[in-house]
C-alpha cells in the first residue's frame, strides 16, 4: 500500500508530507524531533493541532469521506509527527484503523494532491502567518 | 483484552474513563457528540487536546513508558472520542499501534488507577477552572 512520500509544505517547525497509498493520508512532522507531544513549546503544540485541523477540513471538502482519523504513535521513529487520514466504508481496513486487519481490497482513490496541497498552502499561509 | 471501562472525571463538556486492559489507556470523550474534531467550537476543542496532554503527561511520570500513542478514529462509532496509551516495549502489540498485529503475549501492567485518578483531577480542575 505505501510507495512513498510526497512533500506538501514545509515552514520552521513543521514538515508535512502526503503518503502516497490508496486513501488520501497526510503527515505531519514536528522539524526538532521532540518524542512527546507533551515536550513541544505550546504556541507551536497549537501550531501543531490547529495544522491538523486544516488538514482535516480540507479532506472533509475535498474528499467526503466516511470518517477523519488521527493518530500520534511513533513507537517505530519516536520523533513526534500526526497522520491525517480520510477514510472511507469501502476502503481496505474500513471500519478498522489503517493499521488493523485488512477487511477487503480497495480501490485507489482520486487523491487530488495538487488541489490538496494548493489548498493546504492557502490555509497554512494564513494560519501561520496569524500567529 | 478490553474488559470494561471505568469513569474517571466528567465535567460540562467531556468525560473520561479507564479502560480496563493490559496497559494504561484512557478514553476521552466529547458529551456533545460532534462527528469530527474540527466541528468542536475552538476553545473546547483547545481544551479537549490539553486535557489529552495533561493524561500524556500523567502517564508519562506514573508509568515511564517507552512512547505515548493517542488517536482519535470513531469509525464504528462516529463521535469525538481520543485514545491516550502508554506503551512499552514488552506489552502485546508494541511496537504496532494497539490496533495492529499482536507481538507477544505481553503481562499485566499495575494501572495505578487510584493515583491515576487522583492526579488527573488535580490537574483538571486546574485545567478546567483557569479557562
Amino acid at each position: 500500500m505505501k510507495t512513498g512520500n510526497v512533500p506538501l509544505f514545509e515552514c520552521e517547525d513543521f514538515f508535512i508530507e502526503y503518503e502516497t497509498g490508496e486513501i488520501p493520508w497526510v503527515k505531519l512532522f514536528s522539524k526538532a524531533g521532540e518524542k512527546e507531544l507533551s515536550e513541544l513549546e505550546p504556541g507551536k503544540r497549537n501550531r501543531l493541532f490547529a495544522a491538523a485541523m486544516e488538514i482535516e477540513r480540507i479532506m472533509l471538502k475535498l474528499y467526503n469521506p466516511a470518517k477523519i482519523n488521527i493518530a500520534s504513535f511513533g513507537n517505530y521513529h519516536p520523533k513526534v509527527h500526526l497522520h491525517v487520514m480520510a477514510r472511507f466504508e469501502d476502503d481496505s481496513f474500513f471500519p478498522e484503523p489503517m493499521w488493523g486487519q485488512k477487511q477487503r481490497e480497495g480501490k485507489q482513490r482520486d487523491l487530488q494532491k495538487e488541489m490538496f496541497e494548493h489548498l493546504l498552502r492557502l490555509r497554512l499561509h494564513k494560519l501561520f502567518t496569524a500567529h
